[in-house]
């Protein structure tokens, strides 16, 4: 069995970015960049005021001194001419600065009546003026390619003249969940099965990361059956399947894909809950297995389907949020698999974060994960703590999952 | 001016959750529940095996002892008689238990040669049984009313067989930008003037968050054009304006929507930036004026944007994730208004998390923003603070925006 690291390691190894695709700006959230976003302009375009009030030559804005008010400029309507000596211009927030004025006087530091502005506090050379291009410059580079694109980005591309923007397709990703147990929500139970819910978990998660998922019919345990629902996933960027995929009689899904070409890269790995999890390719497709456990199913996919997806949506590398926490309760030392134990979070009245595994840990319960907020992470072979010890966290919240 | 948390309170007052629609399983990820969803099945529905192996009576599965294999009972396919003395049947992860057994032998616990079954380690009571509803029971609640779901929760949802949910439906966010002096991405901008980016920023916060954006067209700085334009708000769940709410003599917004009856709650707010915040209501409908700087915009828009959409999006309450962090670079004492620093944020190798804030904060610098990954929250007379001392922070990761 190999570890995670290694397993990472080996599905990553062969994944690269899928291709790009031109989307509108407002499509663009949460995409990621197939290319650097440029800025089609320089902002400020010019030099402006940072504030409301009135444009004036430092030299002569003394306490005081009183200008002659010889227009108003607010933003988006520079004013025409040159400022002369002694006049004044009354700007406003974003106004450009007319020609002549090297800083602006407060409103609240003026007093105006008719066309006479008396200075009432001495003005800083450069007062309250925005630079020409003090926020980015033409042609600079202001979002990178690579990058997810959140509100502020958005925000940032328009604000840069962009009303389209270049970002990788998301991945396709096909899921087939296999088991003659399985039912679809709301279909009829088979006596002696479950809801399939795997399924629409992944998917889930597939959209929260920023793919499409595909559900695939589920296959029934028949070598025959799983190889043609296989091949639904045709154009897929990536299959998932979900059961059979552990080590009983019924490991149905090797056998299936065998017959559509499927070339093993390595099954099983050194984890709790999770152990059986199979990585292939079928032709250009890489071929992800994973357990028909939800929970392994989830954390397995945490650990590998995530990285793998991110990968392909364009993202050279998506690292793990791992942070410190202390654990609530004590922890035995841990055997040679890597152990993954659901956990609750609160913050103590230090603002130290807390966190305390549930009791039971069985890998069928899925009511537990979903109130998990996050996995306390306990390395192979790693040694008893004591309540109050420092583990590793992953917290779902900060993978939006 | 009011501080920001008698802002959000008054913001918040009056705000009641939008209405329930039914949405099929797949499309409730992101969604706020708006009943509790109740199992409606027992899961697991049986006793069933934990473990690929076989079912015994404990009492009789002592190291050496050997048993007739009677039958195979896959997962989805329970064994139809009885297990007498002496027998066993052949069972894998989540078959039921076949009525006899008690306990189940590990396979890699077992020598099988044809008919007879090998115990080579004697079985503990009740060993490797999942119970009958150890996750959950039919008819109690999954997942309580009020929930954002995530993808661990459709997977719930799923095994309790629900195909739809009641959710929330999006609340309707309608934003109005204003200005003379702002142009649509990739339009002509005017002399003097810039590109729109509030709208746009804002809006994929309101996807973000869950609701649905109205981009209703930019409004001129002219009251009738400003009325105009809010009327394209109507059956919007909240109206968002951006500029024209300062202090200048071009504060049109406030006098557009009095045209249409607006009752001003408050304006102005003690924070920086964002000083020009303007609350009211627009007969039923709540409006929210944020400032025109991008950086006060959004500050505002998530101190207070972010729990009113939240609130309608039926979630009762919704605090922003603070932390502690260390600031990496001094701070002075703050003045009477509550500051918003944006920072970046690395780890020490002890795993402490430090910000550090930028040197430059304008309100107008997007491209910073962007960048950061936080902001630190520095209070109204806060006092100074030394490298390494203690702030508290909110990061951007962690509200998904």
């Amino acid at each position: 069995m190999i570890g995670i690291d290694g397993a990472r390691a080996r599905i990553l190894a062969g994944l690269v970015a899928v291709g790009p695709e031109t989307v509108a700006l407002a499509e663009a959230l949460g995409r990621i960049t197939a290319a650097p976003v440029l800025a089609r302009l320089t902002l400020p375009p010019a030099d402006v005021s940072a504030m409301d009030g009135y444009a004036v030559r430092v030299a002569e804005a003394r306490a005081g001194a009183t200008l002659r008010l010889i227009g108003s400029a607010p933003a988006g309507h520079p004013f025409a001419g040159a400022m002369a000596a002694g006049e004044t211009v009354r700007i406003f927030t974003g106004s450009f600065l007319p020609d002549g004025a090297d800083a602006v006087l407060l409103q609240e530091d003026a007093e105006a009546v008719g066309e006479r502005v008396v200075v009432r506090e001495t003005v800083r050379p450069g007062q309250h003026i925005r630079r020409k291009g003090q926020d980015f410059t033409e042609a600079s580079t202001v979002i990178p390619a690579g990058r997810r694109l959140g509100p502020r980005d958005i925000g940032l591309a328009a604000a840069a003249n962009h009303p389209w923007l270049a970002v990788h397709r998301r991945p396709r990703i096909a899921i087939l969940a296999t088991g003659d147990e399985i039912a679809l929500p709301g279909e009829k139970v088979p006596a002696g099965g479950i809801v399939s819910s795997n399924a629409h978990a992944l998917a889930a998660m597939v959209i929260a990361l920023g793919g499409t998922p595909i559900i695939l019919p589920i296959a029934p345990d028949d070598i025959d059956a799983i190889a043609r629902g296989a091949d639904g996933a045709r154009g897929a960027d990536l299959l998932v399947t979900t059961g059979g995929a552990s080590v009983g009689d019924h490991d149905l899904v090797q056998a299936g894909l065998a017959r559509r070409g499927l070339a093993v890269d390595f099954w099983k790995i050194a984890m709790r809950p999770g152990k059986p999890l199979m990585f292939g390719q079928l032709g250009d497709m890489p071929v992800l297995g994973l357990p028909g456990n939800p929970v392994s199913a989830f954390i397995c996919a945490l650990l590998f389907l995530r990285p793998a997806l991110l990968r392909l949506a364009g993202l050279a590398d998506a690292p793990l949020p791992l942070e410190p926490a202390q654990t609530k309760t004590p922890l035995r030392a841990n055997d040679r698999r890597f152990d993954f134990l659901r956990a609750v979070l609160e913050r103590n009245q230090d603002g130290a974060l807390l966190a305390e595994a549930f009791a039971v840990q069985d890998s069928a319960m899925q009511a537990s994960l979903a109130r998990a907020d996050a996995l306390i992470l306990r390395p192979p072979h790693a040694p008893a703590v004591e309540a109050g010890g420092v583990v590793e966290i992953l917290r779902f919240e900060r993978l939006g999952l």
